[in-house]
Protein backbone atom coordinates (compact mmCIF):
# COMPACT_ATOMS: atom_id res chain seq x y z
CA UNK A 1 0.00 0.00 0.00
CA UNK A 2 1.10 3.90 -0.73
CA UNK A 3 1.19 5.47 2.13
CA UNK A 4 -0.31 9.54 1.99
CA UNK A 5 -0.28 11.99 4.32
CA UNK A 6 -1.98 15.42 4.06
CA UNK A 7 -1.42 18.25 5.91
CA UNK A 8 -4.21 20.89 6.15
CA UNK A 9 -4.13 24.53 7.57
CA UNK A 10 -5.79 27.41 7.38
CA UNK A 11 -4.99 29.99 4.16
CA UNK A 12 -2.98 32.89 5.43
CA UNK A 13 -5.30 36.00 6.62
CA UNK A 14 -7.33 33.19 7.63
CA UNK A 15 -8.03 33.69 11.68
CA UNK A 16 -7.09 30.77 13.59
CA UNK A 17 -8.73 31.44 17.18
CA UNK A 18 -7.56 27.77 17.93
CA UNK A 19 -3.88 28.60 17.23
CA UNK A 20 -4.16 31.73 19.46
CA UNK A 21 -5.58 30.13 22.36
CA UNK A 22 -2.92 27.60 22.47
CA UNK A 23 -0.40 30.09 22.10
CA UNK A 24 -1.41 32.24 24.94
CA UNK A 25 -1.41 29.34 26.96
CA UNK A 26 2.02 28.42 26.21
CA UNK A 27 3.01 31.66 27.11
CA UNK A 28 1.46 31.61 30.43
CA UNK A 29 3.29 28.25 30.41
CA UNK A 30 6.29 30.70 30.34
CA UNK A 31 7.23 29.46 26.73
CA UNK A 32 7.39 33.28 26.30
CA UNK A 33 9.17 32.76 22.66
CA UNK A 34 6.75 31.20 20.49
CA UNK A 35 5.18 32.87 17.98
CA UNK A 36 2.86 32.87 14.74
CA UNK A 37 1.40 29.15 16.02
CA UNK A 38 -1.30 27.61 13.48
CA UNK A 39 -3.24 24.64 14.22
CA UNK A 40 -3.96 22.07 11.16
CA UNK A 41 -5.31 18.72 10.54
CA UNK A 42 -2.96 15.58 9.76
CA UNK A 43 -4.25 12.58 7.53
CA UNK A 44 -2.63 9.30 6.86
CA UNK A 45 -3.98 6.83 4.53
CA UNK A 46 -3.24 3.87 2.43
CA UNK A 47 -3.77 3.65 -1.40
CA UNK A 48 -3.48 0.42 -3.43
CA UNK A 49 0.33 -0.23 -4.85
CA UNK A 50 -1.13 -0.79 -8.19
CA UNK A 51 -2.28 2.82 -8.77
CA UNK A 52 0.21 4.48 -10.38
CA UNK A 53 2.04 7.78 -8.39
CA UNK A 54 0.18 10.07 -11.22
CA UNK A 55 -3.25 8.22 -10.64
CA UNK A 56 -2.78 8.32 -6.59
CA UNK A 57 -1.70 12.45 -6.54
CA UNK A 58 -4.89 13.05 -8.89
CA UNK A 59 -7.39 10.75 -6.26
CA UNK A 60 -5.70 12.76 -3.35
CA UNK A 61 -6.38 15.96 -4.88
CA UNK A 62 -9.82 15.41 -5.47
CA UNK A 63 -10.64 13.95 -2.40
CA UNK A 64 -9.03 16.87 -0.62
CA UNK A 65 -11.34 19.22 -2.81
CA UNK A 66 -14.20 17.60 -2.14
CA UNK A 67 -14.48 16.16 1.39
CA UNK A 68 -11.43 16.54 2.84
CA UNK A 69 -9.87 20.21 3.00
CA UNK A 70 -12.53 23.21 2.60
CA UNK A 71 -10.78 25.12 -0.29
CA UNK A 72 -12.28 28.25 0.35
CA UNK A 73 -10.36 28.64 3.87
CA UNK A 74 -7.98 26.04 3.63
CA UNK A 75 -5.05 25.11 2.12
CA UNK A 76 -3.35 21.87 2.03
CA UNK A 77 -0.50 19.94 0.76
CA UNK A 78 0.65 16.02 0.81
CA UNK A 79 3.12 13.60 0.02
CA UNK A 80 3.07 9.80 -1.56
CA UNK A 81 5.65 7.56 0.01
CA UNK B 1 12.49 32.48 13.20
CA UNK B 2 13.10 28.92 13.09
CA UNK B 3 10.11 26.86 11.92
CA UNK B 4 8.40 23.86 14.15
CA UNK B 5 6.19 21.35 12.53
CA UNK B 6 4.36 19.16 14.93
CA UNK B 7 2.41 15.93 13.89
CA UNK B 8 0.26 14.47 16.14
CA UNK B 9 -1.84 11.16 16.22
CA UNK B 10 -3.38 8.81 18.06
CA UNK B 11 -1.25 5.58 19.22
CA UNK B 12 -0.90 2.65 17.16
CA UNK B 13 -4.41 0.61 18.87
CA UNK B 14 -5.83 3.84 19.96
CA UNK B 15 -9.24 4.17 18.63
CA UNK B 16 -9.68 6.74 15.97
CA UNK B 17 -13.46 7.69 15.31
CA UNK B 18 -12.84 10.85 13.40
CA UNK B 19 -10.65 8.72 10.88
CA UNK B 20 -13.08 5.66 10.18
CA UNK B 21 -15.94 8.64 9.88
CA UNK B 22 -14.30 10.30 7.16
CA UNK B 23 -12.73 7.22 5.50
CA UNK B 24 -16.45 5.88 5.24
CA UNK B 25 -17.11 8.85 3.87
CA UNK B 26 -14.73 8.32 1.05
CA UNK B 27 -15.80 4.62 0.00
CA UNK B 28 -19.43 6.23 0.12
CA UNK B 29 -17.99 9.06 -2.18
CA UNK B 30 -17.27 5.91 -3.92
CA UNK B 31 -13.35 6.00 -2.98
CA UNK B 32 -13.59 2.67 -2.46
CA UNK B 33 -9.98 1.89 -2.14
CA UNK B 34 -8.98 4.32 0.58
CA UNK B 35 -7.91 2.05 3.90
CA UNK B 36 -6.47 3.21 7.00
CA UNK B 37 -7.20 6.58 7.16
CA UNK B 38 -6.39 8.17 10.93
CA UNK B 39 -6.44 11.78 11.66
CA UNK B 40 -4.20 13.46 13.81
CA UNK B 41 -3.73 17.16 14.46
CA UNK B 42 -0.58 19.32 12.41
CA UNK B 43 1.01 22.33 14.09
CA UNK B 44 3.14 24.91 13.01
CA UNK B 45 4.89 27.71 15.25
CA UNK B 46 8.20 29.93 15.43
CA UNK B 47 10.84 29.83 17.11
CA UNK B 48 13.65 32.49 18.05
CA UNK B 49 16.84 31.91 15.73
CA UNK B 50 19.07 32.63 18.63
CA UNK B 51 18.28 29.10 20.18
CA UNK B 52 20.45 26.56 19.20
CA UNK B 53 18.67 23.79 17.53
CA UNK B 54 19.20 21.37 20.39
CA UNK B 55 17.64 23.97 22.79
CA UNK B 56 14.73 24.38 20.51
CA UNK B 57 14.90 20.32 20.12
CA UNK B 58 13.99 19.92 24.21
CA UNK B 59 11.81 23.05 24.46
CA UNK B 60 9.60 21.57 21.58
CA UNK B 61 9.65 18.14 23.45
CA UNK B 62 8.95 19.81 26.89
CA UNK B 63 5.96 21.68 25.27
CA UNK B 64 4.46 18.53 23.48
CA UNK B 65 4.30 16.80 26.45
CA UNK B 66 3.12 19.25 28.61
CA UNK B 67 0.36 20.88 26.18
CA UNK B 68 0.37 19.95 22.73
CA UNK B 69 -0.34 16.33 22.97
CA UNK B 70 -1.37 14.08 25.51
CA UNK B 71 0.92 11.41 25.39
CA UNK B 72 -0.89 8.44 27.35
CA UNK B 73 -3.13 8.02 24.01
CA UNK B 74 -0.96 9.99 21.75
CA UNK B 75 2.36 10.05 19.88
CA UNK B 76 3.83 13.12 17.62
CA UNK B 77 6.87 13.72 15.82
CA UNK B 78 8.43 16.75 14.65
CA UNK B 79 10.67 18.33 12.28
CA UNK B 80 12.81 21.83 13.15
CA UNK B 81 13.54 23.85 9.90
Amino acid sequence: MAKVKVYIKNKKGVLDPQGKTVESALHSLNYKNVENMRIGKYMEFELPDKLTKEKAKEQTIEMCNKLLANPVIEEYTFKIE
